[in-house]
């Protein structure tokens, strides 16, 4: 069985700089910061993508993310601003096979950019807009 | 008092694209998608910030992200992964000032980055990480 560095980190088998822990997640500081005090939000069940999480802990990450967003503000690391992303799967950037949540603290001088194709620049007509709603709203479920 | 555009479309004075409503958050199309099935999950409550949010509406925002994400895959709409990303203030990226999580489809060949700085591809000492994460940990709150 392959290992996880998460569960690792969760279970004291690898080292970690943890700001927080309860009975769902944690949250402890990205090794490689896109700028100083990024923090990673952690559920402490094993589950590759979103969809595999009961809503209880999918709630709880935003909520330890919030915290960690106001924490950041406060302590005086440079901070003008938060990003919070959850890359949910490989095509969308995801590294390691355990859900996480980036909370990284921002500043206008930072460098860091989201590269958008070109297509990003045009609004998209009404009707596609609305013919795409239809496809995701059926299976909205709930 | 300056208009907010998200909250003219949560009151039906702008059109939008709904897929999901609940008494806490509402979900529609970006109209300037990053790719097609762009989603943005939004409190109906006006609130700039993460930090401003009742930490019931924050899980909720994650939850609905979930299950657009889940619906996503389903739509038939080109969807290998998912981004779920909050930018929270101005130097994050922000462009309404109003809390919004998007949920953007992706697939290998989108064109889609994150551009980072060369800084990034260098590992932190763990001594910077304990003492950041001190900084951090003590205004966690409870």
């Amino acid at each position: 069985m392959p290992t996880c560095i998460f569960c690792d980190i969760l279970a004291g088998l690898a080292p970690a700089n943890f700001i927080h822990r309860d009975d769902l997640c944690a949250a402890f500081m990205d090794i490689r910061p896109v700028n100083p005090g990024h923090i990673l939000v952690v559920p402490r069940t094993h589950a590759t993508l979103v969809s595999e999480l009961d809503e209880v802990t999918v709630g709880r990450i935003l909520q330890v993310a919030q915290r960690v967003d106001v924490a950041l503000r406060a302590s005086g690391i440079k901070c003008e601003a938060v990003n919070l992303i959850i890359s949910d799967g490989a095509a969308a950037g995801q590294e390691v096979p355990h859900v996480h949540m980036h909370v990284i603290p921002r500043f206008r001088s930072d460098g860091h950019h989201f590269r958008f194709s070109l297509a990003y620049f045009t609004r998209t007509p009404a009707s596609e807009l609305g013919k795409n709603a239809e496809l995701i709203r059926i299976h909205m479920g709930g």
